[in-house]
């Protein structure tokens, strides 16, 4: 007779899950796990050998879902991911195999307009290279550091204006920033002015902030004509996923002071952030949650907590 | 017989301006003037020597009106800052000569409530330390940066809810954070409960802001015990003078992790910067608007358009 343990749900863990540790006690009381986070065998072979009767995953941001890894496990019928992004995930093939999806939601998305927010205080404001300026002993000897600009009055353009983008927004207005937007469609409920194309959204404003999905239609959709409309004294914060921008370009035009801030190396017009936009202790917390009452609902036949639709 | 130039009222500038080199033609069209800004001889000397007509002066926060100053200047009927606070001026001097005194008024107050948040969504979420560990190299080689923390939801007091202190609250209602102050009397009009003395203020919250005037009463302000019962997850934000807090106690307080975050040297949990609050393109122009427009109105027997209100 199989123990209680052996009785629980399998799960397949490609992202070392739980990482707070006060969640490992729930989460295996709950599933036995199988991991295929370390792996002394190439993916494909370690899935067909060991994962045939898998029927639920949980993985993150960069583990790609391809027709290859998808035809290596028959029986899977549910993604849970502990991101928010698809763009690693073939849906086509999920779709024809009924495979349902639950990412993030929303749990990551105050803490994302926070940090899109403040990002955009440290550019206008230089906060991190006066900080370094500061911290290098330069501010006794070199008494003027360059003056900053002002964030209130500002024309701010959001890409996507979705939960993230809404946040955004929200806090903006609190800040006396003119918004607009641009997305897939018009949004009947929203305030702001919209615009169809992301060059006339650029004209309009000082400042773009990305908070839209990485995919096809979105990729490198902050491209030179873009930057150009933005003109040189533009501001690009990207929180969404770093392809939306095309950065080769960006990199040349902030070079050539073409636009006016950005995040990237080596530019104190710049500032740099490592992938941290989501990331709170109270975020994950969340998310660790999240993970488990869609695991939890998967396992007992009924919808995703935040299953996404695609189609 | 005088010559037009010559005909203009005589202000005494103790601090370079205007230091925009386009209100250079601005000033010079309606006021001579008088340089103190750098000496060959002490400056009560210069004073004495060159100064006996001087009705009215320009200057920063840094240069002290004491006593023994206003003695060398007999005719002194108007001090126009470039800044808001008064910590450089002997109020009970002034009173007794007459002298009116204009400030910066609010046209920092956005500013200053701007960087407020940026430095505190850069604390919360280690933006600069984040900065610096990227451009480093550390990231690819060292993949975990400590967790932040998140903003929304958190309880913030804020020190001095005048100008700035309500431009900061504004702001902070649209992070969904929980406000609290306390003032030398409670506002009416404000919505937000009010404490009466700063150690209730920081035992209630995560977070202090301080947006209020130095003074004798708000010197050290915020002490050992406030700083104990704002507690070791506590964060402190300064956009006032450094003296509003026991800066020794701070570090000391930081290092023995008893505090959570602030802005000072050598410490990851820390943000730098170099009294650049206010400072902005746009505010900077406005400080010369108005440091002309006051001016003018005390030449023309009128009351300043930022007239400090002092007893």
């Amino acid at each position: 007779m199989a123990t209680e343990a052996e009785q629980l749900p399998l799960v397949l863990i490609l992202r070392p899950f739980p990482y707070i540790p006060s969640f490992q006690e729930k989460f295996s009381n709950r599933f036995r796990t199988l991991k295929g986070t370390d792996l002394s065998m190439p993916v494909n072979e370690f899935l067909i050998k060991e994962c045939q009767s898998v029927k639920a995953l949980v993985c993150g941001a960069k583990f790609a879902h391809t027709k290859d890894i998808l035809d290596c496990l028959p029986s899977l019928g549910c993604i849970v991911l502990n991101c928010v992004g698809l763009d690693n995930i073939d849906l086509d093939e999920c779709k024809k195999r009924g495979i349902v999806i639950g990412n993030a939601g929303t749990v990551y998305s105050e803490d994302v307009a926070d940090l899109a927010i403040g990002l955009l205080i440290d550019v206008l404001r230089r906060i991190s290279s006066g900080h370094q300026f500061v911290r290098s002993g330069l501010w006794p000897i070199n008494k003027e550091f360059p003056l900053g600009s002002k964030l209130s009055g500002k024309r701010v353009g959001i890409l996507g204006l979705g939960s993230i983008g809404s946040e955004v927004a929200k806090r903006l207005v609190a800040f006396n920033c003119i918004i607009s937007y641009t997305s897939r469609n018009k949004k009947p409920s929203v305030p702001f002015p919209y615009y169809s194309n992301v060059v006339d959204l650029a004209s309009n404003n000082d400042i773009l902030i990305l908070t839209c999905d990485l995919n096809k239609e979105t990729f490198h959709i902050v491209n030179k004509d873009v930057m150009s409309a933005l003109g040189k004294k533009g501001i690009i914060i990207n929180v969404g996923r770093g392809p939306l921008v095309d950065e080769k370009e960006m990199v040349r035009l902030l070079v050539q002071g073409k636009i006016g801030g950005a995040e990237l190396f080596e530019l104190d017009n710049v500032v740099l952030a490592a992938h941290i936009a989501w990331k709170t202790v109270e975020s994950t917390s969340a998310l660790h949650e999240l993970v488990i009452s869609n695991l939890e609902a998967f396992f007992s036949n009924k919808p995703l907590l935040s299953l996404v639709k695609y189609d």
